[in-house]
């Protein structure tokens, strides 16, 4: 951890998941050689990429889109991998056993070997993110993985609401969290709320760069799926925030694409020099952020 | 904690801090008479107002600014929040001992009786800003005050980079996390870095807002304090966050202001409940929050 790494670049891979999975690996092999032919180190796929968004319905069947890792898709996205000599951070709907799924992410290297696997920790449940029915939150914590080109923090989507799993992967010695992504407007709400939804996505996320000093990249699918009215609009808008939070490059609402983004070590040596947050943290005092909620009905009664 | 609270008005009274340190009350006194007259229930003082920022240079006949608590300031705020009906957030530096100091808020309610007493915790020490030369760490760990019309948090400047405070302060039950401040440009950086600066300031602030679905008050002083090349030009720029992170609103940069802000706990409820990031905290694997760094030469060795 001691020496500074050496700059990278990174792509994010923002694409339209289809029925067909094999169509969906397709893309994302075609894409993951053109960011291998325009200079890309490290590699991000969008959440569940194989698939739509399939937790929009609670449906048993739809646990026959899990496999194995490893499995077909890690193993065809490693040989992708070992082929353009990319590092790839690969989303995975991971069938474990008999009843337990998990949403998960392998990381990839220039080997084609599997460095590491990330299980979602934090599954949302809302209207049309049925995730509780199909995932189980992760068992193996938050994680940061060392490959050649940087040392790669892997979150996925929901995680990226919570500062706790952004700081723990970040002291891990993570160079980049990346967040692959499934997260769209509610048609119906889009006109009232969308703005300000897809604004604090970015901004909470900017956030831990900034707390952290590291950089962020947030990979996100688009398109609609389901009934117009019934269906979700990802919104795309993949983004790369430096350390000092800056929005460094960040792609449409509406179009594939891959943002290929220069990240260099020492600008987050620089930042953490400049504002050295990490010197100050008061360690003897954050025991409680483990708690639930700190209700204490003597505290300052009146 | 079970019941949502009632709508609430908070003042940020940002002013310019001069060498007369009665003067500087008296500005306060007047500010505060002005907040409680526009229908401010809760009003929040900048970061040590009754004098100029003093650690721009460590000097030990400065700690005779300090002042024991309850002492001068916190009777003369408290006699005004008696008569104005408001509850205060008063930043005292605090004299505890012959050399033990700190750099301190008070709570002070309708009453005029203090409700509780904060001490910073997180101290920078930076070019200009020498604070570990003058304060002591704070020893009473994050706070959040039960008051007549709401719940307060608060924290200190270099406290509002660190998002363990926040969450800490937050799960207390806080209904909005107040911020006094002082912050300001080094003029010789202001071209190059001043617009980051800034924004990372409000964005990770912005950042706090919304993982914990809370209103967040920063609470800055103006004015250029020092050489017209060596000292700092603080930039106000005081602004309340909604619980979505939505700037509701902002102060100038160079005009002193005071700021009156609607807040209500229904939409803290309402924000919770749409997005409900306290519902998910996997707290059984936040403990490495509490570590200061997770160097492990043996994860992932290559």
């Amino acid at each position: 951890m001691s020496e500074i790494g050496k700059p990278f670049k990174v792509a994010l891979i923002q694409m339209r998941c289809v029925e067909d999975a094999e169509a969906n690996l397709v893309n994302a092999k075609t894409r993951l050689i053109d960011a291998a032919d325009r200079g890309a180190d490290i590699a991000c796929l969008p959440e569940l990429f194989r698939s739509p968004y399939f937790c929009r319905v609670e449906d048993p069947s739809l646990f026959d889109l899990a496999e194995p890792i490893p499995g077909p898709t890690s193993r065809a996205i490693g040989a992708i991998a070992r082929q353009t000599g990319l590092v790839v951070v690969a989303p995975i709907f991971e069938r474990r056993a008999a009843g337990l799924y998990h949403n998960s992410a392998v990381v990839i290297d220039r080997t084609g070997s599997i460095v590491g696997l990330y299980r979602k920790m934090h599954i949302p449940d809302d209207p049309l993110y049925y995730e509780k029915y199909y995932f189980t939150p992760g068992d193996l914590g938050f994680q940061s993985f060392r490959t050649e080109p940087a040392n790669v923090g892997v979150m996925i989507c929901w995680d990226q609401w919570y500062p706790e799993g952004a700081r723990i992967t970040a002291l891990m010695g993570s160079h980049i969290l990346f967040y692959p992504t499934a997260i769209g407007w509610h048609p119906s709400e889009k006109a009232e709320f969308g703005a300000a939804q897809l604004d604090a996505w970015t901004t909470v996320q900017r956030g831990h760069a900034i707390a952290n000093g590291v950089y962020v990249a947030a990979v996100n699918r688009i398109g609609h799926e389901g009934s117009a009215q019934g269906g979700l609009e990802f919104w795309g808008r993949s983004f790369v925030a430096d350390p000092f939070g800056r929005v460094i490059a960040q792609a449409s609402t509406d179009a594939e694409e891959t943002l290929i983004v220069a990240c260099d070590p020492r600008l987050q040596e620089e930042t953490r020099r400049n504002w050295p947050f990490l010197r100050d943290r008061r360690i003897d005092a954050f025991a409680p952020v483990a708690k639930r909620f700190l209700d204490d009905p003597e505290r300052n009664p009146r």
